[in-house]
């Protein structure tokens, strides 16, 4: 975005930069799961892993989607947020040693991920409605009920599993 | 955190470094909230910008707490998801001239907060039942309610007067 002009001034420029924004989230999201799958050691969190990665691949045609129904291009812009959350992970995962602890330490990071991406959907149907687009906000619902199922998943496997193990 | 040895050895372990990561980012949050509440026009907003500060000054007494209870001192980490999130919204904040464009887009971004740190109380009131400390679970637990509590808020806000306005 420049930096001498206000390049946000109405609610539809709002939604199409925040659009971006979860755009890029999920294609960064799309990099860091092989990883993640190949790190896990308990193989529900794995399994729950590889799943959120067809999922997510999902959730970027559907993204696609909504862009086309906007009438604008699909297009990516940097997502801080995502970027730190990311970036967080990678750390706390790179001085994690132990298997199992490494594994409450990735779920915890998923759980951060959906989170974000629970409070971003979330933002942008309620903006579609708003902007009188019932139809992006349709699809943008499906993509929110499927990171919140994501995100209770994540929590039963926390709750079971690997907490059990870990403690 | 060191680039030479592996730091996060044991469950406790991470749940001290997670812990001091949420202090961090509860400080960072105490930070920006002034100045989204001087930049807030509509009333609701401001009001509960307002009341999120007070109670977030309240987390962290509550958090240092847990610290005591834990036999640990209150020390933050740096949390780039936090600082990511923060940055984000300054960012779009200072590209949308707009009042109301301005208090949708701060909006979103407290709940992009809010979730960011339910899944962080959400994860260490797990993690404190695994380790054997319901007294810090008792009280993860009570801020996770209230934040759960503020991002209720914030939505019913969104979904009445911030959007009605900006649409």
């Amino acid at each position: 975005m420049g930096l001498f002009s206000k390049e946000i001034k109405t609610k539809d420029d709002l939604f199409v930069h925040t659009l971006r924004d979860i755009y890029y989230a999920e294609n960064q999201i799309t990099k860091a799961l092989p990883k993640m799958i190949s790190k896990a050691s308990n193989p529900q969190l794995k399994q729950a892993f590889e799943s959120h990665l067809s999922e997510t691949e999902g959730q970027i045609r559907r993204l696609e989607e909504v862009f086309r129904l906007h009438g604008v291009q699909p297009k990516g812009v940097t997502c801080e947020a995502i970027d730190g959350i990311v970036k967080e992970a990678e750390s706390v995962i790179s001085e994690t040693g132990d298997a199992e602890v490494l594994d409450a330490a990735m779920l915890a990071a998923a759980q951060a991920v959906e989170h974000y991406e629970i409070s971003r959907y979330g933002t942008l149907a309620t903006w579609a409605d708003e902007l009188g687009h019932p139809d992006c906000a349709r699809l943008l619902r499906e993509t929110l009920e499927e990171e919140k199922a994501t995100d209770s998943k994540l929590t039963r496997i926390a709750e079971t599993s690997v907490n059990r193990q870990a403690a």
